[in-house]
Parts: structure tokens; sequence; C-alpha cells
């Protein structure tokens, strides 16, 4: 079965080439290397050292035999996109390779409409490309809890039966996403909705909580294979923040209250479950959602939990509440279902004290590399103006009304910041 | 009190900067031609002969005394409607400026991207600018009962209250759009409710059915300010299109089973609910949607009326199902709420015979600028390349990859069609 990832050099995209490269399939990677662009402009860096792709795919192949090809471009790029659509005839589309911060998303204009184009006119783009030259295979789209916002009645997956004056109908789940980023994911849904129904292309869309940990079968095998970790105030989660807070010493930050409740999962749960996806695909037409993730917790209940793992480890680590960046419920009602993947064959892998542990100790072994202003919040979701990069350009808005995405090549981007 | 009226030079744009204009408010209308661009792209054109934007502005001003600002630019290049915003200072934005056609968005890739990329990029830079020099301005953004599409319950205005699982929530109201146009409205909705969330600003969503009729009182003054009429396959609505057949003698073409019902209202109701949401502003923070139609029809009920008011004049005409060229249920139930408008002093005025006589008068008075060839549906819903400019160029794949709307000049557009 040959299968394209978009965003085969990200955290989640190259761990999940290896994974399914290792089980047999054909595997074709895309990426324009953004995401390491990104990083230069925000100043910020994975905590554990990353090789190029190039190499990556080298040392892959020499471990194992196995060939991952490559193809660098901007999925914004028609024309590249569609020829190699087109060219490695995949049977199914796995697609990471969007913007996906919502710090980013929110830095100011300019990175808000970069978010929404970059993602939607990519995701427009593999579409098109399947509709016209492999009709048969499946996307698989990776989505996000967030679309969902934080309604205060049971959030199902994907759709809701609604009864309203005497009649019944099944609709889409209402959306009420809190950020640019996490609107670009709702727009891309209601666009795939759509090609379904026209085109009778075939989708998954999977709406993912936040992944943590950092390994997997695959990254182990050699330090070349290795994904990245952010910790940053643009790229990191919660999860991986508070470890590296613990770490340096430094209180666990907790914005606003810290009722906010998400759904996580470990990133060996999100490799099977786009091999669930994969192994059993949507019908013809069919748009189906699952929500993917295994636990909930709060922000206040994770603080808790490394806090306690620290202290076994002879560390003491205050929590701190700070003004939260967001505007957001900060306690709210949370009640997410998460069974059809699980009925697919998911077994979850809960978070553990192991888990953190590992997590803590590969910190301790890379701390020295940590960049300590980098951790904080960056970026105000009230403010339409965040200094966010060294240098002035990045938010001077001047500058910001060149477009971003749209039909360049990766070099042409790189110039421009 | 001053109001900006983007896409100013439009169907509606242009009778509303004069309805305002004539009842006190200081008026700026922006528009960059891509309308008039567009027809002739696609070979089309207004029934009724339309004078330049300039003209229409110094007639109205010899007519009246009173001068329209115009202000030239696309509303994608940020740096152009930004500037316009600090320095007119308005206290209301009615925002019509957006690619408006359903048709037009499912011709190829490259419409559907330019649809969605210019709307969305445009409506982006709109609300920023309201942000950050008028951060009290009220944003009256034009949207369309098509973000609804046609499910099986009532249709409520903008939020519906969902109660599951012993829990209740007042939501979005699900959203099923039946085009790449419908759907850049919908991201547009999810957008501006989230900028009123974060950031306070205040905006009424317009959920707008089908519009008719092509006068008013202020159009009625002199045939420079007429407004256009469109009837073709790409611009023309269903019951202008119905007009000219019955005029030239062509059976009335009903798509498919002819049971897709939709709200209509009269081109003076829609003046009148401008008004009205200018008169009473949402409050700070406050995303409110009104749905704006005075009655249901379905496509086979408007065939009939018009019929019977072409036989009154002494014409036969026949009825002729033709196939669907759009995906959409061709028989469904439909009930949508349309009284918020209504309970603020809406006195609607509905599709009457004298009304339909007229529009027939009309059409009989310029059926000699009838170009046949355009009133057929010319796009597809099925297929992802449409042939509907008379060059080549129009639904070439390799010529669309250069993207739209983002931040180029008018200028730039035309050279690049």
């Amino acid at each position: 079965m040959r299968v394209i990832v978009t965003g085969g050099d990200g955290y989640l995209g190259w761990p999940q080439a290896m994974y399914l490269s290792k089980r047999g399939y054909d595997i074709c990677v895309v990426d324009n290397f953004n995401r390491r662009l990104w990083d230069l402009e925000c100043g910020t860096d994975s905590l554990i050292p990353i090789f190029s792709l190039q190499e990556r795919v080298a040392a892959w192949r020499e471990l194992t035999g196995n060939t991952i090809e490559i193809a660098i471009g901007d999925l914004t790029d028609h024309n590249f996109i569609s020829s190699v659509v087109r060219d490695f005839k995949p049977d199914a589309i796995v697609h990471y390779g969007e913007q996906r911060s919502a710090p980013f998303s929110m830095i100011d204009r300019h990175h808000s409409v970069l978010t929404q184009v970059n993602n939607l006119v990519g995701t427009l783009n593999v579409v098109y490309a399947i509709r016209d030259h492999v009709p048969e295979c499946h996307l698989v789209k990776l989505g996000t809890m967030g679309e969902y916002g934080t309604p205060n009645i049971d959030i199902e997956e994907g759709f809701i039966e609604i009864t309203h004056n005497g009649r019944t109908d099944t609709l889409p789940f209402p959306k009420q996403p809190g950020s640019f980023y996490h609107l670009s994911k709702v727009h891309d849904s209601h666009n795939i909705h759509f090609a379904c129904k026209i085109w009778e292309i075939r989708a998954t869309d999977l709406n993912q909580g936040v992944v943590y940990g950092i390994e997997t079968d695959e990254t182990l095998l050699d330090e070349r294979l290795a994904t990245r970790f952010d910790y940053d105030g643009i790229w990191g989660t919660v999860l991986n923040r508070f470890c590296i807070e613990a770490a340096i010493g430094h209180p666990l930050t907790v914005h606003g209250k810290g009722g906010q409740t998400r759904g996580y999962l470990n990133i060996r749960d999100t490799m099977r479950c786009i091999e669930i996806a994969i192994e059993k695909p949507a019908k013809a037409g069919e748009y189906r959602v699952f929500n993917q993730f295994t636990e909930q917790f709060s922000v206040g209940q994770l603080a808790d939990l490394i806090q306690a793992a620290a202290k076994q480890k002879g560390h003491t680590v205050e929590i701190q509440h700070v003004p939260d960046p967001r505007v957001e419920a900060e306690v709210h009602y949370y009640n997410a279902k998460h069974t059809k993947l699980i009925d697919l064959g998911l077994k979850p892998k809960l978070l553990s004290n192991v888990l953190i542990d590992s997590v803590l100790d590969k910190v301790e072994q890379y701390k020295h590399r940590v960049k300590k202003d980098r951790i904080a919040a960056l970026v105000n979701w009230r403010r339409t103006t965040n200094a966010v990069g060294y240098g002035a350009s990045s938010s001077k808005e001047d500058q910001a009304s060149s477009e971003p995405a749209s039909e360049r090549k990766p070099a042409a981007h790189a110039g421009r910041r």
C-alpha cells in the first residue's frame, strides 16, 4: 500500500513515516521545511537535536533497508503536489502538512493570514489532486479537538443528532475554535466534508488531542532518527513545558485558573491511530470524524503530576499561576467522546509516571540546550501585534502585507522573512 | 454617522451607498472592480447598462448634492484597507466586498482557491483594521442563507439551543454549505465570531436570501444610477434567469425536480435591513446573526409564477426540467426563521405580480442585449474543470497555479487572466 505523508519532516510526520515504512507501506514524505524556517524566525529550536530529512531517510535505509521517498515542495504550490500525487499514485494521504501552532497564528495579522491561507490552500490542493488523479485514495486529515472549543454539552465525534421542534437530523457538531489556527482546521473540515459529498472522495478527519512523548520504537533505533521536542511558548505544549520548567528549577507556570481541560494522547497512540484509519478506510463519498485522544486532563492536574514526578527525583518544584495569555474559559465542563478508534482496535497507552520519568530524564540530558527566554507564553490573544522574533521585521505591519504561502517555493519564503 | 460600503460598485453595494447617502449618512465606497473584471473573463454582462463608479458618484452629487467618497483598491491588500479605515474613521462598515457567485467558485481549482482566499483574507483585513483603528466600529457583514444548507430541522438565526445527554447549551447552528463560495462565507462567519470574542468588536452577520428586483427609489432617479441586472449562468439568480427566458421565448429551465427551496427578498428590503442593522448596532463583543429574507419559494413555484405573469402579457412559456448542475437535495424540508429583523422594524415588500411585471418590462426593453449562450448553467459541480471563458486560459490548470487575490493591485489581476 502506497502512502504519502505530508509534513513528513515534522514532530509526528517523521515518526509516522518510519512507523508505516517498518510495517511494509511504501512511503513518500512531502515537506517544504516551513517548520524549521519558522523556528529560525521565532528563535526557537527542538530540545533534542534533529537531523536533516535527507540524513534521516539515509539512516532509515541504512538501518532497515527500507526506502522512504522524499518530495520537497509547498502544498500551496498546486503544480507541485498535483504532480507528486499523480506520479506516486498513493492509496492514502496522511495530511500533517499544516501550520499547527495556535500562538504562531495569533502573533499578528500577517501570521493569522499566513496560517489560514497556508492550511486552507494546501488542503484544497491535496483534495483536488486526489479528485483529479487518484479518486479512490483515502485522505487521512489531522484535525484537532480544539475545533470543538468547550461547549457545555458532551462533545460527539464529528456529528450530533439534534431534535428540534419535533424534527430530528444528524448534523455537523457545532464548532467554537479558539485561535486562527484552530479556525483554519474548522475551515478545512468544512471544505473536505463538501468535497466528499460532491466528488465522492473518501476522508477521515482525526480530531486529535494534545500529543505527548518523544519516543517510538523507530525513533529509538538511532539518534539520527529522533523527532523534535518543542517546549517553547510558540510550538511547545503544556506537558513538555512543565517538564522543562521542572528540569531547570523554574515554577510550573499554569495559565489562569488551570481548569482548562483537553484530551491528550501518547505519540505511540497517534502512530497507531493513523494505521487504523488507513487499514479500515472511509467508504467512497464518506467523510468520517474520529476524536483521537485517550485521556482528559486539566492543566492543573498535569502540573500536579509533574510536580509529584519531579519530587520523586528529589526536585522541589513550585506551581505558579500566571495571567492566561489566551481568551478561553479557565474552568469549564468537558466531556468528549472517543470510542470510535477504540472500537476499531486502538489499545491506549495511558500517561504514566514511567513516561513522565523518561521525558524528565531526556530533558535532563539536554537541558543545556534550553533557551530560557523562549519558555514563557510569547503571544497574547488580546493584542494584534506580538513581538516574537528577535528582529524587528517579524511583527512589522508594513512587511506583513505580502501574503504568505500561495504558490511560492520554499526558498522564496526564506528570502522574504 | 460615517459608513464604509465595501463592494460599493456592485449590485447591492451601489444602491446601498445611495440609500444611506440620501438618509444623511456619510459614505465611502470601496471597490477594486473585480466584479466587472470577472464579467470580462466569463463573457457576461449586466442586462441593464451600468455606468462607471466615477460617473455614478458624479451623477449622484449632481442630482442630490450629496458626496459619496470613493476608495479604489483591493481588500486583500491590507495596507490599502487599513489606511482607508484609519483615515475615514467609520462608525459602521457594510461588507459586501466579496466574490459572491457559487458557480464562479466551482469553475475549477483556481476559482475555488481565488474565492476562498479573496473572501477570507479580505474579511480578516477588515476585522484587523477595525480592531486596530476603530474598535467601536460596527461590522455589518453580508452572509448567505446558503451557509445552513438544507437540514431536516428548522433553521434558527445563527444559534440553536441544544439539549444533549441532560445538558443544554446554545451553540452556533451547524453549517452545511453547498459550494466553495458558500464555504467561504462559513469560514468568514467563524473568523468574525472569534474576533468578536477575543477583541470585543461588534458584528452583525446577515444571512441573506436570494435578492430579486433592480429598482430602488435612488436607482430610479437617473439611468446613470442604475444597478446591474445579472441573468447568466454564473452571476444570475433563478428569478432573473426565468424572466430572461420568458422574454426571449425560451422554456423556463428548472434544475432537477425544482423542489429546491430558499429564502428570497426584494432589493428594497435589503437596503432597509442594512439600515436597521446600522441604526441598532451590536453591543461590544457581540456577534449576532439575522436571517435576512422575507419569503420562501421553491424553484418550481417561481417557475409557475413567472409562467403565469408571462401569460398575462400574452406570452406562452414552457417549463423544462434539466439535469441539476449542482449537487444538492432537489426536494427537501425547509423552514428558516426570520423574525429578528421584523422585530427591529422591517416591513417586508413581498414578491407580487406587480414586481414581476416591472422586471419583465425592463427585460423586454433590453432584450437585444441578452447573450443567449450565457443563460444556461455553465458550471457542473461534479467536474473540477469547467470551460466558462471564451479563451483557453480560464480553465487551464497550469495557469491556475498562480494564486489570486493576495495583495495585488487590480491591474495585476487583469494582466494575469
